[in-house]
């Protein structure tokens, strides 16, 4: 059921050795050519830059180009691999931001893990981007570099493993609501997996429907204010999660939710927990590359719609329908901050695309070429 | 006589917003190759490269791609300019990489500036690269700089304005030899201007032949025991110049002297000081955009060969006669440092591509094919 393709990546990476490589916009086939775009030449361009600031990104790749920055400590489902190992991926991304959105992106993988060692490393480079897609950096070590750089460089800073995911699945939450006679804002929602995506999904949540009652579950159940293990970013999760201050198991957990929300491991999900839930649950089982629960058992237990992270199943939550678009959309309307608002459009944005929502078809394909350009329309 | 690129510079920067971006070795056009190169079957490459960390280059770009770092401090002549000023000329230097040696090459301007800074920040982000070009790092921080990068990583790093200048010089001063019968070790040489293309010319001559009489010469006039203002990389060039201890001017320096090096000012030199030299002086004047003596005062002066920095009089010092071969080959030898023994075999070898020294033709053609091969294939 599930094709391999550990062989194939393999041999095509190594006989193109990499992905990506550096294209010119001319050819320098000329001296004058030489003299135009290197020296003497570009001395008048770097004066003028240098004296007009702003205009850096008419003269330069500055209006096109993103760093996919990663230190490869949660890379995939394969965890702390390194720097290194991280680069395949980050190379894979760079491909996606340029066949999706004709974005130019640079992998960068980092020999540094701290946060101050990373946002330092970040912002003295930041100059040579138009933006920042920060990838694959473990929780809660994400949260901080994010924020921090976020507040301190004046591009866009997004952490696409926590918002990406984030925007997707509210996008497909949006409208699983319309396919089930829902309302976000009544719903119980149970998130397991309170990392960078899974915290990330509940707080986009929160802001869209700050009525819907939502637990967090993580490997050691219930976060609740019993808890004496919690870590001041899950701790935060308590002033707008678990209203009830209940404890308890994820089986405990599922009692009557409407919505699954699990961004953990596989198998996690049972078919007897998805009896316990509410009248047509909601599930997005998005643990990679095997979800919390098949789509088949999960039908045969009741689930009204499902979404997993897989491309070979109906209702793919993937990163990819959003960041392209976003970053497009940054970097074409010299948007600095990508806000919660503008999460929250972009979410509106890709439900939209989907004219006629079904138990199938709740979140648009990736190869949808409406994406990019609607998302990059969005300013907030 | 000098042709202005200014406003084509400026209107082709305009038009191309920029010069370089991202290429794909293959298209993203169909699920399989999205699945391929990024998930799942990345994944497969991401943990193989984290198990065998040496085979990462032939997975992934980094056999075949070089920063090109600057912190502005030193741009062209223009000075302290700052990293957007750079910019553009690290987008040039991207373009030379790429069309003379197929070299994957990223601009990185950095908004850090201390020798702490800047080490700390391109170590950090080392990992992404191949190699890394240094440029337009004003000096002293260049040396400290260059120096810790080299002791502390284990890819090639290199200060192309230090070494590819002085490679060229070292090659245009051999063929120099040949054409006006003289021996290097014999020869008495003034070198005006002490930063970084400077030192390093003086310090490649001096392994080259150490027994040649140098003087450095810096804008409050000879280098010598007698000053009181010198820094610590200006001290340590009295270790091999100098040994007679002579203090004075330029004008003074130049008497009896066989080669003007000129790293430094506009018209610094006078027909009357060059009549000064001994017989048959050798002039590198290469002061930018406009050298230290244009070509007729000097050959009205009597000197006998003539260098510049540029490309419409004979003999151009231009450092894309080295870099770009010089990295060719440390990529595909997998060469981690540029020694003192590579840089002169490298002079060696691009000395060799002028089969038939004369005044006009001491230094070979950028545009010549044979130099990146040939360079490349340089192992010490």
């Amino acid at each position: 059921m599930i094709m391999d393709y550990a062989e194939e990546a393999l041999r095509k990476h190594k006989e193109l050795r990499g992905k990506i490589g550096l294209e010119l916009k001319d050819q320098l086939d000329s001296k004058d050519k030489l003299s135009t775009y290197y020296t003497p030449g570009v001395g008048a361009v770097s004066s003028y830059v240098a004296e007009h600031p702003e205009e850096a990104r008419d003269y330069t790749w500055l209006n096109n180009v993103v760093a996919v920055v990663s230190d490869g400590t949660a890379v995939l489902g394969l965890g702390n691999i390194g720097p290194l190992g991280a680069l395949p991926v980050m190379e894979g991304k760079a491909m996606l931001f340029k066949h999706f959105a004709g974005v130019d992106a640079v992998p960068i993988v980092l020999d540094v893990h701290t946060p101050d060692e990373i946002v330092a490393a970040v912002k003295a480079i930041a100059p040579s981007f138009g933006g920042i897609n920060l990838e694959d950096i473990a929780a809660p070590i994400c949260f901080e570099v994010e924020d921090r750089l976020k507040a301190e460089l004046n591009i866009p800073v997004f952490h696409d493993d926590q918002h990406g995911t984030a925007i997707v699945v509210l996008a497909g939450l949006i409208n699983a609501m319309k396919v089930t006679g829902r309302n976000l804002d009544d719903c119980r929602i149970v998130t397991v997996g309170a990392g960078a995506a899974g915290t990330a999904i509940m707080k986009l949540i929160n802001k869209y429907a700050g009525k819907a009652e939502i637990l967090a579950v993580d490997s050691k159940g219930i976060i609740s204010t019993d808890r004496t293990d919690l870590n001041a970013d899950k701790q935060r999760l308590l002033e707008f999660t678990n209203h009830g201050n209940v404890s308890g198991s994820l089986a405990d957990a599922l009692q009557n939710a409407d919505i699954f929300i699990g961004v953990s491991k596989a198998g996690l999900l049972t078919a007897d927990m998805v009896r316990t839930m509410a009248k047509d649950p909601i599930i997005f089982a998005m643990a990679n590359p095997v979800p919390e629960i098949l789509p088949e058992v999960a039908q045969q237990a009741g689930v009204a719609i499902m979404a997993t992270g897989r491309s070979d199943f109906p209702n793919q939550v993937n990163n990819a329908l959003a960041f392209p678009g976003i970053f497009r959309g940054a970097l074409d309307n010299k948007v600095t901050k990508i806000t919660d608002d503008h999460k929250l459009a972009v979410a509106e944005v890709i439900a939209g695309l989907v004219e006629e929502p079904n138990p199938e078809m709740i979140i648009p394909s990736v190869l949808d070429d409406r994406l990019v350009p609607e998302i990059a329309k969005v300013i907030v």
